[in-house]
């Protein structure tokens, strides 16, 4: 069976697995103030261009959403995300769990525009009973998104321009960054999204950690007693050096960039050839989630051999399955995935 | 200037002030434990036909929404209900302040079916990662609804049935009850609510008393401990026999029911007056509340000397105005306000 | 039987219970934005001579406690009080269930030093892992305290300064507040409460209003949509104005301090009249809660005719008793309570 | 520099990172649904003698705490713990965070006793305003404790009973078990933990592995969707068969307890060493960490070489520090450490 479930199948990059392994019996002090935390947050600040950035390490993406949406938020405010952002529906309410409600829009691509928000934040400063409703003051995206698109330069700047104008916070959830920075014709680089964002997080987990999801704060009111938050929900690992040994690995060179491109690579080939045996897409993603419409007999025979992800049922017949490369995928396999279609 | 923007503008019924102003240099204990929550209880109980079921009073509405929903639903659960739903739209994120994601459902004049629910409850269980989804586990619904419409008989009967199936919670908003069960044609009783819901309340702010509503509970697992809930939602007011003698009034004889009676009858004479004037409704409403479309010009003209709600703006020259009756509604202002359309 | 529990045994104040039922078929708007609630803020102010506080009317002192504190803390912040504190011990862990740590000091008097504040905070700060331990950001006092005491001018205003010293805020709890400012030979006013304070409350539900608390906050962080968390805390009453009438009236004249000088007054001739029959007290109290040692025999025998509350058992045969006056009081009772002893 | 300030300062044991390393590359299902959790949850029901307990893996001890504390209580009920009970003081008020109150007790030896719980419940329940006071519901022990300490099986058994009496849970947090269970002297077995709780967890962290605990679950209402409890709280892990990997390895043979032997061996040699060379302890601990007293002046020749942890100031001029050995802790050290002494 060769998964393509998802990006988070196999375990390390092997070369973070010898940085562990090289460090493993070393004696380091707790909770991210060890020497390689603070080697693994320089190598993020000058890769963000963000010198007075703060930087934490979090376990996962549930977490660090949760975490920075309920620093940044008093009680009476909410988050403004798409319908299908991961916060409101793959979370558990976690972040409801904190107090706050998820404010959705509908999404286009999977993303949200600019205007949007701002329609949003008038409609509610103009109701006469306002003080009756969550009051919009984050605004969540992601960036791939949960159907691989991607926000270009503009839209990030438009929204930026908008959360400036209505006082809100734009945070990115990069729990994928990796693939979406090395995709091809993409013009968002890791320090325009530093420019852009008050807070967003670099994701570990999907491209190449074991696990772990870099927080890169720039906003002061966010940044303030951050790691009191990161303790009291749950994500303050003990043996933090784990999290900076892998993060200063993926920041060495370009290894984190690169591992999303082989990924990108992959799945544009993988896009490539079912098109050209005539398959047709739900959405048209440049990033490693692909989400292939097949119908049920082809559905059957593929998953004789391949894991792949069931997204949403099109009707009686047909299936749009979500097909995720990544940093760990074997060319080999992908061909041997196009040969079954 | 005349009000008709809701139903809480005056204070409460004679006879209710009567009442507290005969008790009030009485001496009782406190926190609901009084001879006058006692005796209101039991009126409540009989009314309702549920001998065995806890009655609570509680100060408001987002109040005892908030109480009833925390007292019944563990973490990861959430609450289902109608897109307009108060709880989801108007109470600032009380319920997600206590942890819990609001479930919305599109809805039908401001109701939701049961084979929504159903549909809900059955994509959750078959969703292979539905531990990371909030779990639908309490139906909140309002009757009258934010739109003045009414559920029959078979809707609370069907779903109760799927909740019944689906191990869920129905829980009824009455904070207007009054004017649903005086409703002309409509065939629910206060005693089919308390046979077909698991917890429901009685509202008073809006029908007739100065404050307050009196929760009723049938479900075993959400009377246990419930006092506790109330006191630590700041709910149980220190003179709690404010709250028993006030019902204890509302329920002597048919007070609560002739009062939502006298509402629904101005607001019928109104609704037919329009109508023949005209006048298009946004929805059909046989309740106090009732949705009218009118141009600009009309509406300033009706502003001049009368207070109504903005409803929703249909387009550039027409918005939908909320004109509400209540148990205080003169006849005479009625004539006064069809007068001016 | 004559109730000497509590202080809120009776309803209103005449004064209080006449203006509601003069202004009882008046239409205003709702949620406190009506002309009386209005003149109530402005008498308020006037009071406290502080014109720019903000000042908000709540139902009850449990929903003004969690309101207000939940209003000021970031999640990882917490409310410093003393063990007996009310928000500790008596509102069913309603802070917590807003997601803040209470953090107890042993009090001396039922009050806390400013000197136990400054050396919490010392230890937090020197802490090395202080990111692991709750911060304490609010300083809570009641003022009359629970057991009847007060703070000296110097007390507060050694507290005002330790908490600017450490960036923490000072809240007061004046659920009794009435008795204390009425007390003789206290030297504290409610402008100097208002000017050593960043929020407080004057209540009302224990001081001649059928309810109701009204919060003065002074604090900009604090003041900044705090009618958002009201109404999300379930304490924004749709009939605001009954709020507005009762603090208008309480206000007006000396009415609200001339209840508390009527209430200790009593208490002060309880206190000497049991002194002289050679009784002992827990605590000397100058205020309208009187804490009597009483043996068994004799807590019998006045339970026969009396109700008054249990503090604390001191030994096999001894129990310190409550007895509380209020603005309500009659004299001839005082006497016969006193004849019993 | 060699540290004794705690018990995880290194990484895993050689034994964990090789098989770590081996199935690197190998591709599961994520989520904690992977064989490699499937055979550690079935090592550790046999390991406990509980073949229907649930197992789960999460990746730290405050996520675990405040996962089943939260699972196992309704909003006004919660957990009694010791005042230096991790929970109370290092976990910056997570169990608060999700709305329950820690109820600390005094401790004797860092203990609560059955006896203590029972009294407290008995007054919870003998006060007549209980519904204003956060009911009792969960006992939450640490085993050892934070001082070292451990709970007899009579201490165990009597705490049992008087959970069962009082309808109350007890939960064990075994953040460092292993260390409990190879103590000398000691006749607690894991088959005993779970026979006599309801929940506890066997830690990974500080006994050998990366990081992770091992969450056993007895009790019916606490197992109910305890999964999805995890992944709202932060706790699951993407790749979990990371966990699954170290935890069968920690019970492949007696690898857990014998890591726990080595430690506990060393520091019994540490504590006889110190105690010849005249040195008193703050506490008898026959753990892995002792409580030394020492002179201000050995504190700073000591810290030249060596890491320790400061428990508390004594006097002017002496501290207790903590020093803890561990599975990787080396026997030259504590022959070094010895000889500064």
């Amino acid at each position: 069976m060769i998964l393509f479930n998802n990006d988070y199948a196999e375990g390390a990059h092997p070369k973070v697995m010898e940085r562990l392994l090289q460090t493993n019996m070393e004696q380091t002090v707790g909770y991210g103030e060890d020497p390689y935390c603070e080697a693994a947050r320089e190598k993020v600040r000058k890769a963000c261009q963000a010198p007075d950035a703060d930087v934490h390490f979090l376990v996962g993406g549930t977490q660090a959403n949760m975490t920075v949406i309920s620093a940044a938020l008093r009680p009476h405010q909410g988050a403004v995300c798409v319908q299908t952002g991961h916060i409101n529906v793959h979370e558990t309410g976690a972040v409801e769990a904190t107090g706050h409600k998820v404010l959705a829009l509908e999404g286009t691509d999977g993303k949200i525009k600019a205007s949007q928000v701002q329609e949003m934040w008038k409609e509610h400063w103009a109701d006469g009973a306002h003080e009756h409703i969550v009051q919009p003051k984050l605004v969540y995206i992601s960036h791939p998104t949960e159907l691989g698109t991607l926000y270009t330069k503009q839209e990030l700047t438009d929204l930026r321009a908008v959360c400036d104008a209505c006082g809100m916070y734009l945070f990115l959830d990069g729990a994928r960054l990796a693939y979406g920075l090395a995709a091809e014709g993409m013009d968002v680089t890791l320090a325009d999204i530093a420019a852009l964002t008050d807070v967003f997080y670099i994701g570990g987990t999907k491209s190449g950690a074991l696990f772990g999801e870099c927080v890169v704060i720039k906003r002061r009111e966010i940044k303030e007693d951050f790691r009191y938050m990161i303790k009291q929900k749950g994500g303050m690992l003990a043996k933090g050096r784990l999290l900076g040994v892998q993060f200063d690995t993926l920041f060495e060179g370009n290894l984190y960039v690169e591992m999303g491109r082989h990924a990108d690579r992959l799945a544009m080939k993988l896009k490539n050839g079912l098109k050209e045996k005539g398959y047709h897409f739900y959405i048209d993603s440049i990033t490693n989630q692909q989400f292939v419409i097949v119908d049920n007999e082809k559905l059957q025979e593929i998953e004789k051999n391949f894991g792949v992800n069931y997204e949403k049922r099109l009707d009686e017949n047909h299936m749009v399955i979500r097909i995720c490369t990544s940093w760990a995928t074997k060319e080999e396999n992908v061909d041997k995935l196009l040969d079954v279609f």
